[in-house]
């Protein structure tokens, strides 16, 4: 079996140590490679990276009897155990999950589950309360924040639950602009049984080609077109939930003053509740149309008012995204033409779908002309429309080459937000230069709202020793600023097992008490994706 | 002291046993009190109401240690334990409610606190926590819901927690968009607090001239504005809570995937999980322009049509009501209007304010147009403004006059709309019917989503016995065709005690679980609200 096969089976899988279509990745290049020692020093080329029929999986510790009630659940070809499929749902894709990806020994899931139904999910639930197993809930595989560590909580196995088969568009109710689709349906197949009825839903995170619409709610997604459309958690009018203990179906009405909104305790709840089986979603016709604007401002401060200024009022662009000044300088925006300019100043991509395009572009330039921004016309947007979801292809380039590579997010009000940002730099830059590496931060905002906005930071280090435990300290130290200058944990990358500790900060002891109190009552054995958003040590 | 007195301490108090201020009570146009024996046959005038010092009420249950242990906690000044305090804080303002308040014999709380900070609330928790007090959180007293009874859910004494002197502006972000109110802050405080900054936060229910802050959090408030400014729940940003168990500061920052959203938990909990203390809002500049106008359709559902059309679309009106055809013949939308002209068809009123309001009535207008309404100027819309807040005057007048009047509301899917509003009106209908009694049944639309629309009905009914167990009887028809039609209990009125066994059916035993077991953890002794929301037997 080959480094980067995929299993002919399944064409959603993506290469299993890095990122997509193998057939996609790239070597660094060249540009980038005379652009990184300048900004990083010496490189020190790693390892190998072991391949796939290398790596050293421990037994499945899952029991006979224990396949044999899951085989009945779903059927003895959906329960499997060899070392390809273990592999393949031991993590997410953060940096972390892909260096250890390199290693030999791996720790692996002890089994995987493919539910196809709502009621085989209720089954495997039913079987591992029963025998005790712990349960990871697998939608696109593309969590970074280590939400699908195989972690078993005490119990003597975990069970990789892949929703892989539970996919399709349920119901459309094409006249209240509302879709039923199954939480293992992805990003692509969603927009193309929609769109094949003239609908669209919109959402593109960069996780898009592969992440699913469970994955969305679960991890309180936002995508690229969020100033036109709203993030996941705004998108969600309903949902169907499979526990432990108990089934739910949630959402009766677009708006309801029906107790507190029970939707939002499953929107960000990372399967640790539960598994969303069934996702309502409002839907909008396809766009007829679209026009696409980049700007130029002097600088980040000036770009970060023309966009409050957008968001701030009513009718602007779908996507609106700005990059500071060190992302600008290596139109990192624009992945195909990296390092091929040494721009200046902040740049600003516009893209406008849907109705009334061209006022709201009108209105929009407008704002942006006045806070100092000057048009670049509509080719850099464009470009980044192209190459929107290849930023991870880069990023295994640049692990292979032995540049540590990792994104991170964060948002606050649009006061605090230059402040934010000045500390998360610093954390990252004193952090890095603590552990002797050189360091190139880069950051642009993507999700805009009225009172404020997102920051996303992305950082090339130039690491001579083990990168894991010297980003550990790093990202620790990350955190620690976030939290001290009024930022949240994560805007939309979620908690995991990675942001685990620093939620118990953001939300207090009393939020801590109500998340576990909840985990307490719908999974009372502790076996739903335990250690991720919460400590074990807190829901018992 | 007069049955009308208001006390000369506190301007907010509304007239103890009716709406609003007693000088703006009225009788009944002589065009209503014609047109009444048409629509509902002969009505019975009823007993005379009991004045305020004819109420009695029970002596206070609560001890002088439980009454000290509260004065040091606020002041002796802040426990009151006079009838009149006592009726005051007997209940909302929902028919029902005001029926009750015409009886001689009252249940009142057994006292009274008035805590001004905090900290304050914070201490007189503690104090219940400790000496087992169930507690009633007061902000406006509008709750239509049976949100405020006097339920003491097993405990020796209630006490009611009333937030009239924890009030005020207490942070604006201008550069944000963003204030923090304290919770007990009245709308019109709140907007006069705002607008001297020269921002404004546009929400408008029609309880909007006595009902707080606090108490719009609580209970998923939605204004007249809601088309243009959202419901409350999407202008919180943020919340502090005192709990009987600690304390929460939540909400960071705009979008957050850091776990599931807790203030959402908060939002719609009615006081049963604690005390809302502050509130953090996003707010706009006061508007600079306003446009009006009118329309005429055909029928209700070439209206709602109409309606739908700009839900889904962006960039219209404020506000946008849509009266059916019994609603539109007897102008109930304009109070003062009221039976002064017999109009056919189904009236829609709507409102531009901010930003290219031109543009947006001329987008809109070409929607409604397509969907068969003719514009019918600015007048009628104009006069829905004045009158906006009237309607509970007018109830009272009715019911004076022996007039059964209440009004109830749900919502759901736009392709529900239809077959919801002709469950509601046929239960609505058939359950006075059943009784005897002949029923006026009006419905408007007047908070319309992407996917779907609320319905508010208002019912007249001329009720030859006691009102009270006929309405009982005819509600619960009500309540089980609302669920059976797929629409939610309650779109903005919330829960309280009258809609919970209802919303047990709405989220199911799951949900309720899920409720319960917060209230279990924040309020392990069952002090807060009891029976608001979800019964006492299962918070237990």
């Amino acid at each position: 079996m080959s480094d980067d096969n995929v299993s002919v089976e399944d064409d959603r899988l993506m290469r299993w140590n890095g990122w997509g279509d193998p057939a996609k990745a790239k070597d660094l290049p060249l540009a980038v490679r005379t652009l990184l020692p300048l900004l990083l020093g010496r490189i020190r080329k790693p390892e190998p990276a072991a391949a796939l029929d290398e790596v050293r999986v421990l037994p499945s510790r899952a029991t006979a009897d224990d396949l044999a009630a899951f085989a009945a659940a779903v059927g003895e070809e959906n329960v499997l155990i060899d070392a390809e499929a273990r592999i393949r749902h031991a993590g997410g894709r953060s940096t972390p999950d892909l260096l250890r990806r390199r290693a030999v020994e791996q720790a692996t899931p002890d089994a995987v589950l493919r539910p196809a139904t709502h009621d085989e999910v209720r089954a495997c639930l039913d079987v591992a309360m029963e025998r005790g197993l712990a349960v990871i809930p697998f939608g696109g595989g593309t969590s970074v924040v280590g939400a699908l560590d195989p972690e078993p909580g005490g119990r003597h196995a975990v069970v990789s639950l892949d929703l892989q088969r539970l996919t399709g568009l349920l119901r459309l109710d094409e006249f209240s602009g509302e879709a039923v689709l199954a939480a293992g349906t992805t990003g692509p197949d969603a927009e193309s049984l929609l769109g094949a009825r003239g609908f669209e839903l919109g959402h593109y995170p960069q996780s898009f080609r592969y992440a699913t619409i469970g994955g969305f709610a679960a991890a309180r997604s936002s995508g690229q077109n969020s100033a036109g459309n709203g993030r996941f958690d705004t998108m969600v009018t309903g949902l169907r939930v499979a526990t432990p203990t108990g089934d739910l179906e949630l959402g009766r009405s677009p708006g309801s003053a029906a107790g507190p909104d029970l939707v939002r305790v499953f929107l960000g709840s990372e399967g640790i509740f539960g598994v969303i089986t069934e996702v309502r979603v409002r839907v909008h016709p396809v766009p007829r149309a679209r026009l696409f604007e980049s700007w130029t401002f002097p600088d980040f401060r000036s770009g970060a008012d023309g966009m409050r200024r957008v968001a701030q009022s009513a009718g602007g662009p779908t996507v609106i995204r700005l990059s500071d000044e060190s992302e600008t300088a290596v139109s990192l925006a624009q992945v195909g033409r990296i390092g091929k300019a040494l721009a200046k100043g902040a740049s600003v991509i516009t893209v406008y779908e849907g109705d009334d395009i061209a006022e709201r572009r009108s209105r929009t330039s407008a704002l942006l002309s006045a806070a100092g921004g000057v048009s670049a016309g509509e080719g850099a947007a464009e470009d980044w429309l192209e190459g929107r979801f290849d930023g991870p292809y880069l990023r295994d380039a640049l692990l292979d080459a032995g540049v540590f590579c990792e994104t991170l997010e964060t948002a606050t009000t649009w006061s605090q937000l230059a402040a934010l940002k000045a500390a998360v730099e610093e954390a990252l830059k004193s952090g890095f230069a603590d552990a002797g590496a050189k360091s190139y931060v880069m950051c642009h905002v993507s999700h805009v709202y009225p009172t404020g906005a997102s920051l996303y930071f992305t950082v090339l280090a130039g690491i001579r020793s083990e990168p894991l435990p010297v980003w550990e300290t790093v990202k620790a130290r990350v955190n620690d600023a976030i939290l001290a200058s009024g930022g949240t944990i994560s805007h939309h990358h979620a908690v995991g097992r990675d942001h685990a500790p620093w939620l118990a900060q953001e939300i207090g002891d009393t939020g801590v008490r109500i998340l576990a109190a909840i985990k307490r009552e719908l999974d009372p054995r502790g076996i739903m994706n335990p250690g991720a958003v919460i400590s074990v040590e807190r829901t018992r």
